[in-house]
């Protein structure tokens, strides 16, 4: 098996950021289990073209992405393909967890939020980067729609689990473990991820 | 039955903009039948909180709203509560349509879309309003997820069918009378559109 050209562990409830080119391969990996990671990604070159999950949906017409499918940006570039999926649960259509869905849905004001983390992660970045919620791919996550309702479900997958991912544009990626703790997102047991980029 | 205050026409594949106030009330009216209007809104004094499908799926844990329910902003605050609905139709998980979907999924790179109606729309307003495809809600728009596919079938409503909107924030609105012609989004035929404000 090849060694990586580099490993970003993202500790539990936080995020860190990756720099991808065109052509490398790039894990999402959940290191110890029932874990679900937000990801967000920019062109390099452009930090206004960004990965779009609703633009995603709509091009797929379907809800989860399968192997060989690819997840678009807002221009519907296709950023990133789906060679090997060992979960096969994700979600395209709920945004990122914000500190608006702690204090109003769930009387947690003061909880932390994938949109926080990802602030922290990308504050400073040359690029300028910017995060809108509803512009994360929440990887891993157990949702599924029964007659038009929303159910999250805790995700069965065990650790070492890993969605890999071919790499078709020069991207700045952030990846967020979800710290969702109130319901069962993560099986209510936050843990850390890891990206790890080959050539 | 009251005067509106103002009506504005939405021209066939075109977009407007209207103010609303707090307390007032919105309709949104087709004004032939089997029409789809992409509607967007921002907060009149900050337009970084903008109408947001994504948010308002996550917590309503559903796909489509219902009468009494509210269509959410970017920060969850509510923006508008429906209270009476023709048609009972909605879409929030697609964008609303773009050059690139054109170009790339229809090989129609010179036809029309709610984006670009929208970007001419809100040109030079003095908020300085921006639009991402992604925070367009389809009113009227009949997709039906089936198994996982999302499934676009023409609109069944006749012409006067009106959603109406308790409007919770002051906002700017725009509204795009959809010009897909080429599925069945708006059964082939682009048709106007109108907004109504009432006291």
């Amino acid at each position: 098996m090849p060694e990586p050209l580099e490993t970003v562990v993202v500790p539990a409830r936080e995020a860190r950021t990756i720099e991808v080119k065109k052509g490398q391969t790039l894990e999402v990996v959940d290191l110890e289990g029932q874990q679900v990671g937000d990801l967000a990604a920019w062109m390099a070159d452009d930090p206004d073209e960004y990965l779009s999950p609703a633009h995603t949906v709509s091009s797929l017409a379907k809800l989860v992405p399968e192997v060989g499918e690819a997840i678009l940006s807002n221009h519907r570039t296709p950023l990133m393909r789906i060679t090997r999926d060992d979960v096969g649960r994700h979600d395209l259509i709920v945004p990122c967890c914000d500190p608006e869905r702690y204090s109003i849905d769930y009387d947690a004001p003061d909880h932390g939020s994938c949109l926080a983390s990802i602030e922290d992660a990308i504050a400073g970045h040359p690029l300028g980067l910017e995060i809108n919620g509803e512009n994360c791919w929440n990887v891993f996550m157990n949702n599924v729609v029964v007659d038009g309702r929303i159910v999250t479900d805790a995700p069965p997958h065990p650790a070492g689990s890993t969605i890999t991912l071919e790499i078709l544009e020069d991207l700045v990626v952030v990846l967020s473990a979800c710290p969702q703790d109130i319901s069962a997102v993560n099986a209510f047991n936050p843990t850390p991820m890891a990206l790890r980029v080959f050539e």
